[in-house]
């Protein structure tokens, strides 16, 4: 006999954190992704598509001092017999498999080597509105180089790139700092004693992760350089207060201050706001801050070389930038970015859309960032040993997208089919006819596969699927050779306002003679809009 | 102190059967779905990217009831606190998660949905040469209706997306068979008893779950399914002998047999070679086969009733197809497609191409199958408990791709960008202009970032990034406002063929003034090709 196996039936859900994408969302961003490779790929950028999954290893950052390595990461061990597999994992980000194929096939790669990457990456982090552990990354990085022309150029990449994508100039900011300037200025608030003023003498090392600035009996440089990071949110009042002693923030609630003397704090924030009327005034600014004796930089050791090492290189991307053509209305020097804490070590930047939006309260405020990068000189060093400077930039897939939804640069639906009813289920074919005849023509349609005994329902189902245009031909309009087609757009046009006279006069349905039918339906899409489905 | 931490360093390598692509096929991949993708759009389906991690209960076929449910997927344990977190799985296919969509958003889709997808699917399988762990899929279905109109659209999709590709007609064939036609043939084929004939009274009983074959004392219905699906390979003889008591293959071995009789054994393969020149003979073929006395299939039961019921719906989608000028050409009914062993409902469908590539030895053979898929009407059923009709096409990228490349359909290696040189490091600025210049006119260029001392340096990277043209000016070149232009693919021409006069006549490289710079490069880009980086 045949068994009998009952099992509970699963529930249709996606994981926690997780979600799924339809029609128009999924081709608004392929187009989008498309035109931004089509700009990467003009600077002389390659794709590059490293596989989903890595060894835990090879990712770093999580490496496995726990039983179970996923800390951040989804991952797992391979089954061999052993019982001692491989840990793999979803990759978190694109930088880290990169600095893996780099080191990888550094032999067949071109020094420097210029790639663009665009996919998902994982996260394994808890799950909450609006938080997914599944999001989409773009990334255009040239390893290999120390020039700080490739950073202008990614620089300017970034800016070409918000541009083709529709957003205009004026709309959009390309803001650069340089982690040495900030690193420098750090440096110059430790006490002055033997220990620091060894530390001072070498300038890269505030990312040294070696480094444990509690040895020096200071405060964390990482919480002077989120507190900077604060500065769109609370302004410079904000920043100096959460710099010294605390502040309480609108809900009431006091946030402890970092712990800086207000004059250390207040040399902090003079280089932040240095940002004058145009490049030059902004350098020139950084350059007398940090000259002044009151500064006490040590101008003979490190920490003061280190800033000056920043300074040149922000002045050399400058005059790189002027030479072609990118003036201050798109990229532009400002000390206040911080971007990405202890990863970077050199130039960083963000790209900011300017332009204002209604937050959740119904309140105007600026759209904000939507991409950033800078140069991280260290990450390829962790295969190979040696240093191999490098420099990148990821863009927000979603916020950018958020933007140009925004920006009325995407059509908000997707446009649908032309849809053509079944009245009479025998002549199936006839409907098929007409529907490849449309599809030869380049216009979008379908006949309509449901059940089709109820008429309305299609009209429904028409309805649901955003149909402009309609098409439907009874036993009597196949007698006579003519169809009718209906102008969906319009007929909810007149049905939400028109009067009588206006419905009889632009009638929202017509009949033609079957020969005429794609020309008709091509007339009609013209009509609707000129970014019709034809 | 700093603290110092040693540790060993990762190897650079990608997880066993994983791989990276890199530059001209990423593109070539992304501009072949791109393509298909339109198609499909064109037709009405939509777009669906869901989530690439599933609960490995929503996937299903993998449920756990061992302690580790990772067989054939990779699967981890969800961290809770309970120890007892969700089983997560990466995807094995498309249709799976497609089942759990649509049971989760039904009321929110369209009935019928049609949609696509395309992304990367992940086996965890033992990796062998050209075995991947990681690789694309793109798929068509059309869930909510069980219109042979649905299987037709499908079939006649799948013949324009491999002409819009650049498979020419001619050079591929879609094949339909419908496994209610081979269910009711092996039905046919058991004994007659009190058993096997309440069994043929239910036409879909073969593909039932709670259905055990062996309880019936027949051989395994599956074994003959994978029987037949040999026959390209080993012919009609072979399917003969493998199909009763077994056969040497060509190295000598032995394949044991299925264990027919020699009549079943040639009922079985009757009908699979009763392809005639057209449809309408293949469908009397079959026909008159079912008919036939000495078949002994039991005209007033289920077996016979569901031969029958396939032949119908085989009729009616000829039928559909020849309505929409779909020829046999294009698209034929073939009685010797089996695909998919146990999983397909109704009709299937594969897409061939015909056209000979040499093998790995060197012998000529066909390209062979590059899709295939069918009707599968339980799927959905999971999760709902409610049967949803589903029929739907599953493209084979990597194969595809290889096909089109083979075709030359696909240009073998991606242009390379223009390489301006740099021969005196103060000028970077003058370069980037260039560049600035040759990219606003769409011309893929980029300044060379590495270290400029070495000029042989910089042509080695140029030809390493297959550029073909090269831009190079001195300081001499500087003052006099002009630029030298080297074509690099006639230089390589000439320095390969050439002789001294010929060298001398056709100069690879000339100079002109640098407002020329722009409209020189176009030219030597237009003569190279027309399918330059222009």
């Amino acid at each position: 006999m045949a068994k009998q196996k009952k099992q509970t039936r699963p529930k249709a859900q996606t994981p926690k954190g997780f979600r799924d994408y339809f029609g128009g969302d999924v081709r608004a961003r392929t187009e989008m992704l498309g035109k931004i490779a089509a700009v990467y790929h003009r600077y002389g950028f390659d794709a590059l598509e490293s596989s989903a999954v890595e060894t835990v290893e090879a990712l770093g950052k999580f490496l496995p001092d726990v039983d179970r390595p996923n800390e951040g990461v989804f991952a797992w061990q391979e089954d061999d017999d052993s019982g001692r597999g491989d840990w793999l994992a979803l990759r978190y980000d694109l930088t880290a498999p990169l600095a893996r194929v780099y080191a990888q096939h550094r032999n067949d790669l071109p020094t420097p080597y210029r790639r663009y990457a665009m996919g998902p990456v994982w996260r394994n982090e808890k799950p909450g509105p609006g938080r997914f552990r599944q999001f989409y990354q773009c990334d255009a990085d040239t390893v290999g180089t120390a020039s700080m022309a490739a950073d202008a150029e990614i620089c300017a990449m970034l800016s070409d790139t918000l541009e083709d994508l529709g957003i205009p100039r004026g709309d959009y900011i390309v803001r650069i700092n340089n982690r040495k300037v900030l690193n420098g200025i750090i440096l110059g608030l430790l006490p002055d004693n033997e220990h620091t003023r060894e530390l001072r003498k070498n300038p890269r090392s505030l990312s040294d992760p070696e480094l444990n600035l509690g040895d020096y009996d200071f405060v964390d440089p990482e919480a002077i350089l989120r507190t900077i990071d604060k500065f769109d949110k609370v302004g410079g009042n904000g920043v100096f207060e959460l710099l010294t002693s605390g502040r309480k923030d609108q809900s009431g609630a006091f946030i402890e201050g970092v712990g800086l003397s207000e004059v250390d704090a207040g040399r902090v924030l003079s280089f932040m706001l240095a940002r004058g009327k145009n490049n030059e005034e902004t350098l020139s600014n950084l350059r007398s801050l940090m000259g002044e004796g009151n500064l006490d930089m040590h101008q003979e050791i490190g920490a003061y070389h280190e800033g000056l090492d920043g300074l040149e290189e922000l002045e050399k991307i400058a005059s790189l930038l002027a030479a072609q053509g990118y003036g201050p209305d798109r990229i532009v020097i400002d000390p206040s970015v911080v971007r990405g804490l202890g990863y970077y070590t050199g130039p960083v930047f963000e790209a900011e859309l300017t332009f204002e939006i209604l937050d959740e309260k119904g309140r105007p405020r600026q759209f904000g960032s939507v991409a950033g990068g800078g140069r991280y000189d260290d990450l390829v060093a962790r295969f190979t040993g040696q240093k191999v400077p490098a420099v990148g930039v990821s863009i927000g897939v979603d916020r950018l997208l958020a933007a140009l939804r925004e920006k009325g640069r995407i059509e908000s639906i997707e446009c649908g089919p032309v849809v053509v009813t079944v009245m009479d289920r025998d002549r199936m074919a006839d409907y098929q006819s007409m529907v490849a005849e449309l599809r030869s023509a380049g216009i979008r349609a379908e006949v309509y596969l449901g059940n089709p005994k109820n008429f309305g329902n299609q009209l429904k189902y028409a309805d649901r699927r955003a149909a402009p245009v309609a098409i439907i031909q009874g036993g009597d309009e196949h007698a006579r050779g003519v169809v009718q087609i209906k102008d969906l757009i319009l007929g909810a046009k007149i049905a939400e306002n028109a009067t009588l006279e206006e419905w009889k006069e632009r009638p929202s349905q017509v009949e033609v003679s079957r020969d005429a039918l794609v020309a008709k339906v091509r007339e009609i899409l013209d009509s609707q809009s000129p970014e019709s489905p034809a």
